[in-house]
């Protein structure tokens, strides 16, 4: 058996999130990347992959691995899934990885980037990547809230209910706002982990700061509280992308710079 | 009656074209539009379109025009049609115009990007509004051909059948290529009117530049030629978005540089 690591980019825009599922919900990443792999090698496996991402998060480094007893070149691998993958999904990398790599467990940290289109009217090519507010944002104010995300925190705030962690002790490497674009707006999370719905969490109390309803001098105290009801809001799916997920134990703050914008 | 002209944008991916036409071919932006108009107000209305679209062609800056015996405040305009278009329409501007301006025979010049995504493996978030080309292209030679397009010239090479224009003279005020992000090449083109598929011809023929197919200094040969089988690649519809309609005096070489990518 060979310990098989996928690097992907999706458009999550059509699919109930990453996780097989029952089938009534429609297709999940998994499932897709499941059935195309049986159809290719007649072969059942489970693919575990490194972030879950929700209906219509989308990926552009989502790192997934399975356990394989057939014997396809890792380089072909990827022609081979492409070949018969919707155009939505696209396999960039193969590689074949030591047994006890868990591209789950053995990450050390993620990046995920939030988009919002700041325009009166939405863009159209960004429709479906970015999420779309109409009222203008003050991007100083969330600059600074931003900041005092950072760091290492317990996030029940900032927890939807329905995750399985037991603990809500995270580390926020950075978190960053800024104007990539005319009224294009990116927030960028890097973190060793994150909490179900937690980005989504942040970027929605991140638009309240921006649009003058919370303080940014609030957020300690919003944190402190480790109440869901002090950071209601959620932003809408369609705005996250994971970007990267990182193996190595070379610091975050050392590799961040590299990545540019995604 | 009042003349009407609206500033649009659109993603052309699931539209037939801008032209109405019969229903059995899917809808249209045009037919679209009259329908949102018609449940708006009670009034059929014909509407002329600047640059016609292809099926798949986008639009950045469409400007369309129609008379109206409707009341409606020209302000509220963009927002009602708004509020029932599909998604990938969007009404960006709306003006009370003299009657005898023509959305298609005032243009002055209009400009056309296309978009070439040159990595191995597609872009995810740009597959609907780039072509894909995995051969890597030599970008510095499709430049010199792009810069022989340039001028006025007899283009029936690049015209294909099915056109209704009478005369193949036109100006090419500006053909541009350059690669505006890792591996996403852009070829701008101004001119004072486009044939039928014309810029889809001419990046097809640049694409052959690119590869090494054509040179560079066969492109006057091929224009004189007045032969379609000398450009016979068409680049494919999803890649074209018509930028922007100008309808003033001023010189395309003053303005070109203020609109900067698009």
């Amino acid at each position: 058996m060979r310990n098989i690591c996928l690097k992907l980019a999706y458009d999550g825009t059509n699919y109930h999130g990453f996780q097989r599922q029952a089938e009534a919900y429609g297709p999940t990443i998994q499932g897709t990347l499941e059935k195309v792999w049986e159809k290719l090698v007649k072969e059942k496996v489970a693919i575990t992959m490194a972030g879950r991402t929700d209906a219509g998060v989308h990926a552009l480094g989502q790192i997934v691995n399975f356990m394989t007893a057939s014997r396809i070149p890792e380089e072909k691998i990827p022609k081979a899934f492409n070949s018969l993958l919707p155009k939505d999904i696209r396999i960039l990398q193969a590689e074949c990885v030591p047994d006890e790599f868990s591209s789950r467990w053995s990450a050390k940290w993620k990046r995920y980037d939030y988009r919002i289109d700041n325009k009166l009217i939405p863009d159209i090519f960004n429709r479906l990547y970015a999420a779309h507010e109409p009222i203008p944002l003050k991007i100083d104010l969330m600059q600074q809230a931003a900041l005092l995300m950072e760091g290492r925190h317990n996030f029940k705030t900032f927890a939807a209910s329905g995750g399985d962690s037991k603990s809500f002790e995270r580390t926020i490497y950075r978190c960053q706002v800024y104007e990539e674009d005319n009224k294009m707006i990116r927030v960028s999370c890097v973190g060793d982990g994150f909490l179900y719905h937690m980005v989504r969490i942040i970027v929605g109390t991140l638009l309240e700061v921006g649009k003058g309803k919370t303080l940014p001098q609030k957020i300690p105290e919003i944190i402190a509280s480790q109440d869901r009801d002090r950071a209601r809001m959620i932003a809408p799916a369609r705005g996250l992308t994971l970007i990267h997920v990182n193996y190595s134990n070379e610091s975050p703050f050392e590799i961040f710079q590299d990545l540019g914008s995604g």
